[in-house]
């Protein structure tokens, strides 16, 4: 039996993250920017509600070693993934 | 351009939230059973970390109402991600 869309999707997530950390399973700033230029760029308008690229890292790096590591990165996702359900709700409900 | 592997990822969360909530928008305890047993089945290990359904069910449901919105389950769905990876990164590093 293959894997739900469900699983599928969680899947896919830690493996983007992985894709652009690589085997040190932390992220730069720079890894981060890439990751949010390449991989989300049909999601133009939820990008927009975050803040500045610079706010968002510090907010995310609480040890404040200039990574994030994959805890700080599915925050991010949720956090993400919540505002994108928000703005569709509003769609089909107006 | 078709959406990149995070992006269909993240619909494909807010697409089985919708698919056990309805038009309602909230999870009650059996809908979210439902959708753990149905979507999760090949995270056995995964579900087997977490609370059992009646203490997690209690958790997320901050307010009290018998159900949860998007918002607890996304918190859910990033625990339970969290979790898978650190699953992986302990088995690739042993």
């Amino acid at each position: 039996m293959s894997m739900s869309e469900l699983e599928s999707a969680m899947i896919a997530i830690i493996h983007v993250f992985h894709k652009y950390s690589g085997y040190k399973c932390k992220l730069k700033k720079a890894e981060l920017k890439d990751l949010i230029n390449n991989e989300m760029s049909h999601f133009i308008i939820v990008r927009h509600s975050l803040s500045t690229l610079d706010e968002l890292f510090a907010d995310l790096d609480q040890n404040g070693d200039l990574e994030i590591d994959f805890q700080d990165f599915i925050a991010l996702i949720a956090m993400m993934t919540s505002t994108c359900h928000d703005l569709f709700s509003t769609d089909h409900r107006h």
